[in-house]
Order: C-alpha cells, then structure tokens, then sequence
C-alpha cells in the first residue's frame, strides 16, 4: 500500500473515531465550532484569497474555461457568504437529539426514537472553495465526521480553507480528525473500500462518475444524477405566464442540474400557447429543438429520440406536443430524471393527478423549476439534490445528514414472558 | 438472453408500471384489498395446505433439517395468523400521503412535503411462506409494487399463497401487476441489473448473501447483515436481573438476529454479578466462551479474538471482562453489528453515556436484545431490521417503506426575480 493510500485510510480511521464523539458532543459546543469557524476564516482571509489567487493563475495558464473560473473564485463575496451561512448554521435548531417517537411497549417498557449523526460521511465535490466550507458546517451541525474531496483546481485553496475549519474547531473542542481533506483520485478509490468507516458517500458530480461510485463501492451512496426536468403547458393554461417560467427555468442559470430541459405542450395549446412560449424562448437566446407537431407552428430544429433523454446544460431546449396530461406524465416518468417537474396549469384537478402520479423529488405547480434548492426551501443549505426516493429525496440539508437510534428501558423485561402469555404488550403511543 | 430472463424483466417492468397507479390509489381501496386477500386465503386454505403438504413431504425427503421443517410449515394456526396481520394492517393509518412539512418560501409560495411510496420494492426472503403474505401485504399497504423472491423449499406453497394474494387484490381493484413472483437464481440475477425498475432491495439472509447483493447490483439495499448483540454488566448492576435477561436474550430464540452472543462484564462485577449470571446460562444449557479473566472464576471454553465477532446462532455465548464502560463500549462498536446492544445497570449516567456512543440500531438498558422486532415495536409486522444507519434503522415496518416528495404551487414565481433582489425568501413555517 502506498504511503498515500495509508494517510488516506488513516484519515478515514481518524473520522470513524471522532464520529463517536461527535455523536455525543452537545449542541452548545458544535455551535460555538461554527462560530470559532466563522471567526478563523476571517482572521485568516489573506492566507485564503493568496492561495486562492494561485489556484486562479493556474486555472489560467492551464485554460480552463471562464463559467469554472468564475466558480473557483473565492473573494470577499464569497467569504461574506460563506460566514454567514455558518452562522445561520450554529442559530439553527440542532437536528440532533430529538425525540420522533415515544411508546410504552408494556407496563414499565418505554421505547423511544431519537435522531442522531448518521457518522463519517464522505463528499466528493467540484471546483468551489466554498463548498468545501458549506458542507463542512452542515456536517459539524448535524454531528457527523466528514471527508472532503473537492476539484483539483481548488487544491491550493482547499488547503488552506481545511486548515483554518479543522484548527479553529479543534480549538473550540470539536474531537480531533472530525474533518479529514483528501485530495487524490487515489484517496477517492481508498474511500470507496472503507466501507467499515465510512457510513454514506455524496458525490456531487456528471453521472458518468455517480454511477462509477455506486458500482465501485458497498458504502451506500447518495445524490443526483442528472437533472432532466420538465415544463408540461397544459390545456387552458396562462400564456404569458408558461412564457415567464419557461424563460426562467431554461435560462436563469442553464449549467444547475434545476434547469427545465423539455417542454411538454398539449395539443390544444399547439396555436395558442407554443407560439407565445416559443418566441419568449427564442428571444432569450435558447434554441429550439421540436418534435413534427411542434416543427409546424413554431420555427425549431428536428428532434430526435435522444432528445428526450438529453440533459443540454445551455441555452437548448427539447419540445413535444401531447394529446393529454397522460402521455405528458408518462413522457415525464420514461424520460426525466426524477428531479423536479413542473405543470403550468389552472385545473386543480390536473395539478392534484400532477402531484401523485409524476415521480419526482419536486412536483411542481405554476413555479420555475429553478427553486429546487436547499437554501430557497429554506433548509440553509444543501449537501446535494438527491434524485433517489431511500433516505432522502431533493435538497438534502441537515434532516438528511441524520439517522436515529432506538432506545429501551427496561427493569428487567424479558422476551419469554410476551411468549408464553404471562405479560402483553400495550404499545401506548406517549408522542 | 433466455425465457426465463425475460419472465422476471417482465415481472419487473409490470411491477414498474403498477407503482404508478398504486401511488395513487386511495387509502381505502388499498384496505379494502388487503381485506379480500385476507377472505381468499381462508376460502382456498385446503388448496394453500395441500401445496404446502408437498413442500413439507420433498423437504422431508431431502433430509432438510427440524428447524427449517418448522418455519416452512404453513398450518391452520399460520393462517389465522397472517390473516389478523392483513385486517391489522388494513385497520392501521395510512401511511401515504402524510403531510410531513409545508412552509411559505415567499408570498403565493407553499412548499409541501408529502409521504409517498417508495416504488418497487424486491424482497428476498427464506423458507417461510407465511412471510410471503406479510411482505406483501406491508407493501401493498405503503402503495409500493413489491418483487417477492421466496426459498425453494416454499415453492409450491409461495405459488399458491401468490395467486390467491394476486387474484384477490387485482379483482379489488389493485393494478395488474403490483406483485411479481420470481423463482429462481437467475430471476435474482435478473432483479439486481433492474436498476431502473427495481427501487430497493431487501435481502432477508445470511451476511455473505446481503454482501453479494451489495456487490452486484445498484438498486438500494436494506436489511442487516449479521446480528452480533451485546449485553454489559456495568458495576453495581443487579445480578439477578442481569441472570435473568441473559438467560432470555440468549436462550429464547437463539438462532434470532437479536439474540444476544457477547457478555461483556465490569471487571468490579467479576466475583459478584458473572458468577451468578454463568450460572443461571449454564443451567439454561448455553456453553461459555471466556476470556481469561473470567475463566479464573467461572467454569468456560477459552475465547480467541474470533469470538468477539461471531454470531453463535446457537446455545453458546462468548464472555468479556472489560474495566471501564468505555472499553465495553468500544469493545460493542469494534466487534458488534450496530442491531441491538444491552446495558445492565442502576445508573442513570452510565445508561445515558451507554446510549449516546454505542452506534447501534438499538440501545437497550435492563431488558432482553429479543424485543428488537417489529411487531413488538408496534409497528404491526417488519420487513427487515436495517443495521444500516441510511434510511431506516433498526425493525423497517410501513414508515420505511415510504418514501416523500415535495410539492411546491405558486402562481407564475421565476428565480430570476429573487435572485434579483425584487422579491425575498419568507421561510414561514406553516406545519
């Protein structure tokens, strides 16, 4: 084994220790470690934009393209942003310790159920420093070990952000290793193997590489994959308003996994609607990629079956015309990704079929796809967008980094009296 | 790819499309199947037992062993008892459609979080055939379209028991499909690669299968693996009670996942609780298995370091001298399973620093590890007990069958105007 497959195991071990802790740590001192965090960062904030300058002048002579660059920025902006989400962290109600359930099984038996840390998490993300400060925090919130991996670009500065996070938490008494920095390909291999020390890998990434994790690793694995997300205009539905959404949801920021991808149209709207969303997509810059239907009333290149399936990330957009709100679920559920879809209508009626038959993270009415995001559900933040329906399902913020454990006391209880009948259970609901 | 392949693709696919309407079904047309299944079953219980009469008569024939005999008998009493499991369930809350969360993320804006099915559930369980029913009838209840994978041992029965659930529930009203029965290997090797069908996993079985189907397949899995439970003596416990509870976690069902296969013992308890405690195991017929140190006082087999770690299934319990809880507890995390773990104590503060760092499913205090089940949980029956700590921990009853969506309604609301500073986030509260 190479010397830095054995540090990176090392790290896991050290996290898998210091998660024992942490799971036992009060709420009080995890949220003094956020504020501590908050402080270092800016006492430390020429160290971190210098490292961070270097990691841009790197990024620069290697080429790297302008939307990456702008993301591995890390200025006082972002500094600012970064501090206060840790602060908003350490006020937020602590998600840990809580009872979900208390029931008297029999006379003196009480089982009750309470939330704790799910333990080491492991979280492969892209080029943003500031990630690495985000997930971080949402981890030490929810009492949870963390190993980060973040892009190459962003070495220096991970290095430096990492330092600053584990000092000034280590100071303010959070368990020495809760948070471990790797930084190889190779330690992302040595990750998936620890499947003894690791209790949940997030990679945030293309889904060449989430199915890559989750065929190369028995630790279970959460996130998304692809963001195919849909706008179904249906019959009688608000022109002007589908035209705003779609506008929206295409273009507002076309790279997030949230971005609508296919319009679906229903006949009816074919004259009425289409043009109107068209032309508004049309001046925005998108272009318009259309089934035959749609090809006949609007001006679009020919789509193809792979269309349906594509996740553009630009400025392109798929459209299909639909004979009912059927074939337009069914379109959704065969093509989409499970992520968010969107109805523009005024029928309640075909909202509420909408809502139960389309199966997504976020099933959506008369809204841009855009808000399925941890911070605009009002979550704080998110470490990732889960398209999976075990554990969590979309944005992914505390509740989603915890588990629970069952306790029971007992004076003495045993099995063998249930059995043979000389007790019974009474399974009173206390909660 | 061969006949067979295609039958279980088949069955997956079918399983697939009824998830969908089954989503939406209505709470009462779901109880009102699991009644019907349970008047079919009585109606055809003379074709039900003669099926079974076969299994019995070949397992027989086969040499296969009492125990196995036991649990694959499917008797008058059997009956009865999966029928009273279908009406329980039928008269139990409705776990789909549970408002979890609802805030308003700005004016106009209700973001809503829903319980829902998780989809298509496959379950791989053992010889039992009344298991068969209950799985069926959990899933059936959570709205989930489930692919049944019995032991060859069960098969006629399984294929009697099926058509009766599936006639009946389909002439209900339930979609065609919603169950699939698959038969072979080959059907389970099919079943992994079904990642785009198939929603989760539970394999009910040995460690080295659960291990497999980890490694073969992308589909979430549920379930444990191996059940090593504890039991610690802390100092000053009471030893009487301690007997008592040891005798019951070890010798009432001692080939059960929660049965317990580790004494860990303070050493202060040495002369005082061990002694009693081995005395009353070896009176109940269990061999000892010690340490050194016990084996000064008590009369036991030596233990090498396997037997930390092995799941005796058996009459037969391995015993520890520990000095401090925090080597108990470190001792329970390193060598344990994270099921179910025991303290034995008077002491509040040892009990709540025993519950805060074992990383169990379960952490108990005075009473058997065999109350880890489902039913006597009260959540009416378990598909599994997850020693996993991602989505549902611990006896998985309907609550971990489901999973959530969010539903967000607005009025025309894009991001662009947030994002602009025009309109703010409220993050109300509602529920």
């Amino acid at each position: 084994m190479s010397d830095r497959e054995l540090s990176a195991k090392a790290l896991a071990l050290d996290a898998k220790q210091a998660s024992f802790a942490l799971a036992a740590s009060s709420a009080a001192s995890r949220a003094a470690a956020l504020e501590a965090i908050a402080a270092a960062l800016e006492a430390r904030r020429e160290e971190i934009f210098a490292a961070n300058a270097e990691d841009l002048a790197t990024a620069k002579a290697e080429g790297i393209a302008a939307p990456v660059l702008k993301r591995l920025k890390f200025d006082e902006g972002k500094l600012r942003d970064v501090c206060r989400g840790l602060r908003d962290l350490a006020a937020m109600e602590d998600p840990i310790g809580h009872e979900q359930l208390r029931t008297e099984l029999a006379d003196g038996m009480i089982l009750s159920r309470v939330s704790c840390p799910i333990g080491v998490v492991g979280v492969i993300f892209e080029s943003r420093p500031d990630a690495l400060v985000q997930i971080a925090g949402l981890c030490l919130k929810s009492g949870n070990a963390v190993l980060l991996k973040g892009g190459r670009e962003a070495m220096r500065s991970n290095a430096v952000l990492y330092d600053v996070l584990r000092e000034a938490s280590e100071a303010a008494g959070m368990p020495k290793g809760w948070a471990g920095l790797l930084t190889t390909r190779e330690d992302v291999g040595v990750m998936l193997k620890m499947d003894g020390a690791i209790d949940l890998i997030i990679p945030r990434g293309s889904n060449a590489f989430v199915r890559y994790i989750m065929d190369n690793s028995r630790i279970p694995v959460l996130g998304h994959s692809d963001g195919v997300c849909h706008l179904y205009l249906d019959k009688g539905c608000d022109a002007e308003m589908a035209a705003r959404i779609a506008v929206d949801a295409k273009t507002q920021y076309p790279a997030a996994c949230n971005a609508a991808e296919t319009l679906l149209v229903h006949s009816e709207e074919l004259h009425r609607a289409l043009p109107v969303v068209a032309d508004a997509l049309a001046k925005a810059g998108v272009r318009l990629i259309g089934d035959e239907r749609a090809a006949q009333v609007i001006a679009c290149e020919a789509a193809t079956e792979a269309d349906w399936a594509a996740e553009y990330l630009d400025d392109v957009i798929s459209i299909r015309v639909v004979d009912s709100l059927q074939e337009a679920i069914a379109h959704i559920n065969r093509y989409g990704s499970h992520h968010t879809d969107c109805i523009i209508t005024a029928d309640d009626e075909a909202a509420k079929v909408f809502f139960a038959l389309v199966d997504s993270a976020g099933v959506y009415r008369n809204c841009s796809t855009r808000f399925a995001d941890g911070f605009r559900y009002g979550f704080g933040a998110e470490v990732g967008i889960s398209t999976g329906k075990i554990h969590a399902r979309g944005p992914m913020g505390l509740e989603g980094l915890c588990s629970y454990k069952y306790i029971l006391c007992g004076s003495g209880d045993i099995v063998a009296d249930f059995a043979q009948g000389r007790r019974e259970f009474t399974h009173r609901k206390l909660l």
